[in-house]
């Protein structure tokens, strides 16, 4: 058989996963395709730099213009990252009628609607099964394994850097800041973190994951977004005596008032199967009408997991191309559902509060919190020093937008020094 | 577009789950599809009995030749179980071109390699995700997602009525008999509960796995099969006692000297991911190259959850006739090899013995042991009544062959009353 040429866009540590995977199981994949896959170009910057792999020079290129004009190149394998070059180099690719495999989470975030568009008008085929929690199978299951459902709920922990911090802040007692140091010592966490710690990572996974569950677009705007870095060792600790753990979740729902999409930090009850998901791991649990719950775990990122998953999606697309036959799983959101605004959303609340330790102080924030239909599940109320307290409260089910209310209220009452966290409950 | 017409052969209980999400959520499986998808025929033993399901009496038949000489029904999704007259219907349909859909897996287990070289050489689809772990995505991330990866191993929790009862006895203490009756009782056990207390069940479905995942086929009786009857409440006890679980694991690992292939009761470390699967919930553990370590969990059977299985390949199925593209994924196994006789395959093991209680006998014991290459990791000594005492031992790694024949010498000590309980030990 003629082999399939693949031409990968970037050599970093997906791309050099990517190298890895076709040439060291390369008899594997030639017989599961039916054809060998061959890289024939990389596109890099620098030519000259050293990648860590033995590869043969002759396959670098820093022209783009060389890989697309070049005939016998039928899959273009993106994994630049970021928009720009990498979106218009794949949306030439893809209006040529290239297929294209890609692992770029944020491109497909914000500008998923045209990239579909442009492989639906050429009949190339678009794969990113990469782009969403590393090597865990979770686009494919969802859009083929799990199609006979109506899809209900996604609760995932989609990003690692923060279940790495949020794992070691649970298990071992450490504070956010010392837990972010060692992070980005292992290589867990860049030295900008934001985008991992602020929640944005996992809310462009969510956009991705939501768009498929729903058949709606979602892009990276309609998600609701918090990170972590508010989440103290204090909290941790409460969370515990409650018999939670604290997980950033991404959370997907479909509801009358219209779809759910948020990112948050979350408290989970113990037995759930996401509490024991720890490390870097990463996991995706999904609610059907018809299959139930199920879950996905494994892990959400590296060269060779992101890799396993880059390489499965070229082998399809290789397949497509050695059977002659059109890639036909194209775009998904044949619906278009409103975006529930994050104010009516419903959750229980956990809320830590320093207070002065006086008499009617409880009283008083009870029916503060009362005045606006926020009813109340348990309260635990500590003496701290001098003459605060700390009042920990989780809240039964209410609308986000009469937790905020009430917490107004609170937050104005003479005898409440600060309102220290609020957390939301899900899971039970 | 034309609707793509399918016939049921069976209308038990997946039968009915598979009826119902088809015409449940008949409007976005026909936009995930491209056309509708619509039962034309069922094929049932008694036309008059009642099912439980509204529906049209004249989609009812129990003529087989009926719905096969339909020009018009290209999918022939088989749900009636067993060997015949399931074989001789999908043989049949395969041979003449059309695409079947199954979730028989003593049908697969058995006769996988004749049906899929029927599906060859008449280029007919054959799906069967619903014939292993019920509504869990499984098969086809094995085939497709990970299909980059050599799977170095397979673990997995892959019967729901023995995890269930399993769970009972570690959670509520519960004993065999008691567990089976209460097991019964709710219908997760059959009245002849054989097939699955005895791992047959779960060997069946390990076989099918095994062979996808080694891309080399294996059959029922290439399976190491031990059941759960033996397993006791006071064995449960002290695996919690050294911090383990008891499940029915169904194993399978590529070694240098073959394919591993064995199902019995297994102690793994609380701690690890099969662990907290309880209830009658499933989880398929694989560790791959370039994946690493992932998990699939949900539920492993019912009418829904195989249902939703089903349902998809039979919307896979259609797919492809609504694009007029062969289905090109089939038989993958490429590659004959051996399967590793269960003498040679290595595992820790915990072990329980009546003894004399009197000065000497562990000597004896352990000298049995050493004799035969088998070294001791942990040794409990506990006195029970009169002059008898209980002796647990866990091994280091050591090859079962190894094992059995130290089992043999430790037998015919005369301070030995008897080998209790003998349970594998992995995952650590």
């Amino acid at each position: 058989m003629q082999p399939v040429k693949v031409a990968l866009l970037g050599l970093g540590t997906v791309g050099r996963g990517v190298y890895r995977i076709l040439t060291g199981n390369a008899a594997n994949i030639a017989q599961r395709v039916g054809a060998p896959v061959e890289i024939s170009r990389i596109l890099v910057r620098d030519l000259t730099r050293d990648r860590g792999i033995q590869l043969d020079p002759s396959l670098l290129t820093d022209s783009y213009q060389d890989i697309i004009d070049d005939p016998e190149i039928n899959v273009i394998v993106e994994v630049m990252g970021g928009i720009h070059p990498a979106l218009d180099y794949v949306m030439d690719a893809l209006k040529r009628g290239k297929s294209v495999v890609t692992a770029n989470k944020d491109m497909i975030a914000l500008h998923g609607k045209e990239l579909f568009a442009a492989a639906g008008a050429s009949g190339a085929g678009f794969f990113f099964e990469g782009s969403v929690a590393g090597g865990i199978p979770i686009i494919r299951p969802l859009k083929q394994c799990l199609a006979a459902n109506r899809i209900q709920e996604i609760m995932g922990i989609i990003n690692g850097t923060t279940n790495y911090m949020l794992s070691k802040m649970t298990l071992e007692g450490m504070d956010f800041d010392q837990v972010l140091r060692e992070a980005q010592a292992r290589g867990y966490a860049e030295a900008d973190p934001t985008s991992d710690v602020e929640g944005l990572d996992a809310a462009r996974k969510l956009a991705i994951l939501a768009s498929i569950a729903f058949n709606s677009r979602i892009t990276l705007n309609d998600v609701y977004v918090e990170g972590i870095s508010k989440i103290t060792a204090r909290d941790i600790a409460y969370a515990r005596e409650l018999n939670y753990v604290i997980k950033l979740l991404a959370i997907a729902k479909e509801t009358p008032e219209g779809v759910e999409v948020r990112v948050h930090p979350t408290m989970i009850p113990q037995y759930h199967p996401l509490a024991s998901v720890n490390d870097v791991f990463n996991a995706i649990f999904i609610r059907g009408d018809a299959v139930g719950d199920v879950m996905f775990y494994g892990r959400g990122a590296g060269e060779l997991p992101t890799g396993s998953a880059v390489v499965a999606d070229i082998m399809d697309a290789a397949r497509h191309i050695v059977h002659r036959v059109p890639a036909f799983m194209g775009c998904t959101c044949y619906e278009e559902k409103p975006v529930k605004p994050v104010a009516l959303a419903e959750s229980k609340y956990y809320i830590r509060l320093t207070v002065s330790d006086r008499p009617g102080v409880l009283a008083s924030i009870a029916y503060a919190f009362g005045d606006k239909e926020v009813s109340l599940a348990s309260v635990i109320q500590k003496h701290t020093d001098g003459d605060r307290a700390e009042i920990v409260m989780v809240t039964h089910r209410v609308r986000e937008q009469n937790l905020q209310d009430a917490l107004r209220l609170v937050e104005c009452l003479s005898s409440v020094d600060r309102i220290d966290c609020c957390i939301r409950v899900e899971g039970e």
